[in-house]
């Protein structure tokens, strides 16, 4: 039980600063990986001649919109939270995409569109026969994002400020999100960060570690992202390491479900299966946004850990990164709304 | 079984024209369709404008490479026929998309693209909660086809050539494919039609009942268009007039599979089901490919609407309007391969 709400006086729940990107999933087998020097179940950052190729050679594609901390987002205005993303995107086609899925869930998305420059960013989604996802990353115009893109009114009137570590890949971006924590912090409100994937993790070691033990309040990751941060040996020296640093956290195991921390406490939250495994995209991002709007509406910390894996559990019933049906109704039939 | 081959000398299997569409899925409650005055099932032609309203009113949406004409010549270059598409887009990113997804089944698109003037054109697929779609397509550029885009010596060595009925909207792209049918038949190939709709049939009635009559060898039509097309009070009285006109025809009953009719002769053809219905898109279309790519292997009509109907069966397995599963494995799992 929580006897008094975790914030007072905000009317924001959250506020994301990530990449807005378009994800295009393809199907392919293993040696199309091997072809291209692409490591199974990285992200890996490429140019726009690279992005050309690698799309060039691909199979037949499907577009929808994407972007970590975007889906999380989504995932947040879809349970009704009051959901603000910040990212860059051009004034193109794929933009206009970008913009108009983010707004039809009832997320704000103000970031004002660039003009000129790179197109709206692309990550190639490469889904292998065992499900695997690969990812080639264009940035584009997403790392356009700069500090004055953030709307300080807004961030001080925000109960959690959610980052994706993508975005520690880009100068501007990171800076934008250090003001945007700073300010959270000293306005009554916390930060979450998501290590987005571990060879991120492995590029930027020494800065997340800096970033977590003095900026971060909740921290999302997933096993192999963890022990990447810690360089531990396995999975409880990790967790040691992180109960010292974060007064809660959110470990994610795939099927094996997720461990939730605060202070000294946790819990082993279990997977829930909502129908067949159709695409993973989207898990860990549809998790985040679950236990964030439960965490923004007061719940007790399992239930949030519950409320993500649920998220995700339909998440991945479904093609692409973000849920095509309502996740309000999906937790009234778990009677968690 | 058949003695000689349906065509001799030829080396492209089948020449498709049709109007070059990005789809865009969106799911939706049947408010919305009376809300914005659409009738369930029809495809509506919208201009910019009211294609701009809709989407902005319309939830998040899935993109992917569409066309009625394109997706059964996709089909048909994955079955690893000779597939050769016609259709016009725009210099732009959905036109990129579009130029990619259908080359990278094997199929070949070399119209050029138009450098400036409409987008590439869009659709978009209203799906309700009872899985029927409803359609909003903005031509765009698609509508810029014109007879100088058809490369006449190709025409001459196709044995096929194939018309979507949604291309009567479009004065210039038809009087393309006039010109194509009687190139066809003076060099010794074959004219097929897919009625596309039974509005689209409304709309061109007498036209199209010339066109059937005199140009057209092979008919694809479900029971609404062909009872559309010849104003009859039943499905039997539609094909005693449909069997004096074409000489193969193919009427789809959704899953109550297909009747294939050849001269006085008919075949019932069962639906095929190849997994759990997730969308209807494409599934008309790709039972046109199958059907096309098997009557141009010389196999028997009733083995071409097996064909169909195993390519239509999988179609529906998935999102999309287009398999990305290889349809020359479900066909070989079939033993028709």
């Amino acid at each position: 039980m929580i006897s008094k709400p975790r914030f007072a006086n905000k009317t924001i729940d959250v506020v994301g600063i990530g990449n807005a990107i378009v994800d295009v999933l393809v199907q392919s087998e293993d040696v199309f990986l091997e072809t291209h020097g692409l490591i199974k179940g990285s992200m890996t950052l490429v140019n726009e001649v690279q992005a050309e190729k690698l799309y060039q050679d691909a199979g037949p594609g499907i577009e929808t919109s994407g972007g970590s901390a975007a889906n999380t987002l989504a995932g947040i205005a879809m349970l009704g939270g009051k959901a603000n993303f910040i990212g860059r995107v051009r004034n193109d086609q794929l933009g206009k995409i970008f913009n108009h899925d983010i707004h039809s869930v009832g997320a704000n998305f103000e970031t004002p569109f660039s003009t000129e420059g790179p197109g709206t960013a692309r990550c190639l989604i490469i889904v292998t026969p065992d499900a695997q996802r690969t990812m080639c990353t264009y940035l584009g115009a997403s790392v356009q994002l700069e500090p004055r893109d953030l709307d300080l009114s807004v961030i001080k009137d925000t109960k959690i400020v959610y980052l994706e570590g993508y975005l520690w890949d880009n100068e501007a971006a990171k800076k934008a999100f250090i003001t945007a924590a700073k300010l959270a912090k000293s306005s009554g409100g916390e930060v979450a960060l998501s290590l987005s994937d571990s060879f991120c993790v492995n590029r930027h070691r020494e800065s997340f570690l800096e970033l977590v033990s003095n900026h971060i309040d909740i921290l999302f990751a997933n096993e192999s992202e963890i022990i990447s941060l810690y360089q531990s040996s396995n999975i409880d020296n990790a967790i040691k390491e992180l109960r010292s640093c974060c007064k809660t956290a959110a470990i994610t195991r795939s099927e094996a479900g997720s461990i939730v921390l605060e202070g000294e406490r946790f819990w082993e939250i279990p997977a829930f299966k909502l129908g067949n495994l159709i695409d993973t995209t989207g898990a860990g991002d549809l998790y985040a946004g679950g236990f964030l709007y439960a965490y923004t509406q007061n719940k007790p910390i399992k239930d949030c850990g519950e409320i993500g894996s649920i998220c995700a559990g339909k998440v991945v019933t479904q093609l692409g990164p973000r849920s095509r049906d309502s996740l309000k109704e999906v937790l009234m039939n778990y009677g968690r709304y």
